[in-house]
């Protein structure tokens, strides 16, 4: 019988498991909460746990399966398969993941990234079919990020490949980001960049506009609220969603410039947007691509939605199966 | 005996040949004029030719050589070894050149685009210090460049990667590019870019200066000029070198944001300017650079020259040593 992977999307509020042939089919999924109490020390042993508990489930040994990937917030040794400074797991010190679930199941285990794995789960059965040159952008609290260049994940030589969000888009005017730079994608781009693009627009615009009334009063905007009101004709919300396309095309266009790879895939909360955001953030990029990037590199929505976590980390996997 | 690399650099002007180790020692070189009479017709023939009396000359055959390797300007196939569209050539229409040289000479044949191949040359035994990721960015007559990410050159699915000169630096006041668009990094950073970023910033500028006045009176001013003229304290022509490094770093940080290289090469003509150009992008560069990709990307200068296009077109050729 041929073997299957096992990935899992380790989040700081749920873990996410799957079991998917080699060919990245879903065969079964199910989720734990992440127990992030006493400096996340339960988070891999409750993996274990699960794993050990669904595979009882399910009638399958250690041999059913050729590995198991994993994505995880925080600073990622790929070779040694730790995690150092997942703060939204209590995990500030070095975590032996790959150790304490090699040696618990005796299955082979890779991790990577959340982000790079998202990115890997979008190329390989997701909007970007399985081609070997596809970046992928995340639009959620922040904005990350995978490059996957000639067939290879992208990791740079200080693991800061795929920083996306980091990519400067308003150089001399831009708002301050978290990272210490000014004008950085993350901050007009996010979800919370997209209202930050609102509030200032909303200083200088003249009109009706529900959006505006609403920042006005200080009642809370979210940046669906302002696709929502774009999409219904409000002219203030539409000039918002503009400019977030302005920057987004242009970074994904400049991208695309150094790369040329077959598709930018947008996902993430802010990506709920669909095509109503696509469309716009490609006549942005056409008006910025080079002509032969414009020619041959598409912009599209992500597919996998929230599968794409536990299908890219699977994916890890599919090198023990050779 | 060790087998040797021949690399061969096709410019519009000469054609440089070189004999190397595999360890990338230039052993011999020697150059020929380009004759591109008769729409190029005599350019392969030629090469093919001087290879000929060279290995004549020092008493080779085809059997001392792993392989050839091949830069050239235009639109290379790497696949099928044909170049298309190299209009400094005069060949307009599809060129078989892999075929002709492999037929002609008995040895095992690669070509890549020139700016690539320069890249392979300034990564291997240059600057990049045999580095799996690192950015060559060449300043000309044009701005070209090649990446070369987890140990492989990108070329993209158009083979437009690398097209480092079409980064919009300047989205909504830009120049115009030959390539259609608005603000291409070429527009500012060429040698023809720096001159008119001088010419730009002359109108306003208020001051005493030679470049100044050599641009007000319509009298020819050359990049080199105004380097010269900045080393030597004309202010005028140091706010030019000023914007100049502003775009340079802004483009290679993004580069670096995206990718992370181990460093970003700086070559070309422009690039004779050293490290008084050098430390000036490196200052807006770490501006602009995410906080992990400044520590870790190095901004550095072209190390080989002219040379670079005959070591790195031997490189090509090393895959058939394996």
């Amino acid at each position: 019988m041929a073997k299957k992977l096992l990935g899992i999307d380790l989040g700081g509020t749920t873990v996410k498991f799957g079991i998917l042939t080699l060919e990245g089919e879903v065969q079964e999924k199910w989720a734990i909460d992440t127990n992030i109490l006493e400096d996340g020390q339960h988070i891999v042993p409750e993996i274990i746990e699960a794993i050990k508990h669904r595979l009882d489930l399910y009638g399958l040994t250690a041999e059913d399966f050729a590995g198991i990937g994993m994505g995880s917030p925080g600073s990622v040794d790929i070779v040694n398969k730790t995690v150092t400074g997942a703060y939204n797991l209590n995990w500030a010190e070095t975590q032996a993941v790959g150790q304490a679930i090699e040696s618990a199941l005796g299955i082979p285990f890779a991790i990577d990234n959340d982000a790079n794995v998202a990115a890997l789960g979008e190329r390989w059965v997701g909007a970007g079919e399985n081609n070997p040159d596809v970046v992928f952008v995340t639009l959620g609290t922040g904005v990350g990020g995978g490059i996957i260049a000639d067939g290879n994940l992208i990791h740079g030589v200080g693991g800061a490949g795929g920083e996306i969000g980091h990519i400067i888009v308003e150089p001399e005017t831009g708002f301050a980001c978290t990272c210490g730079n000014l004008g950085c994608l993350e901050t007009v781009a996010s979800a919370t960049g997209v209202v930050r693009v609102a509030r200032h627009l909303a200083e200088s615009y003249e009109g009706d506009s529900s959006i505006k009334a609403a920042i006005d009063n200080g009642d809370s905007v979210t940046s669906k609220d302002i696709f929502v009101a774009a999409a219904n004709g409000d002219k203030f919300a539409n000039s918002v969603v503009e400019k977030v396309s302005f920057y987004l095309g242009l970074a994904t266009a400049n991208i695309s410039n150094i790369l040329n790879p077959d598709s930018v895939v947008i996902g993430g909360g802010v990506s709920a947007a669909g095509e109503f955001l696509r469309s716009r953030v490609e006549t942005y990029f056409n008006k910025y691509a080079f002509p032969q990037v414009r020619k041959t590199t598409k912009i599209k929505m992500a597919q996998l939605g929230n599968d794409a976590g536990i299908i890219g980390a699977a994916s890890l996997a599919r090198q023990f199966a050779k």
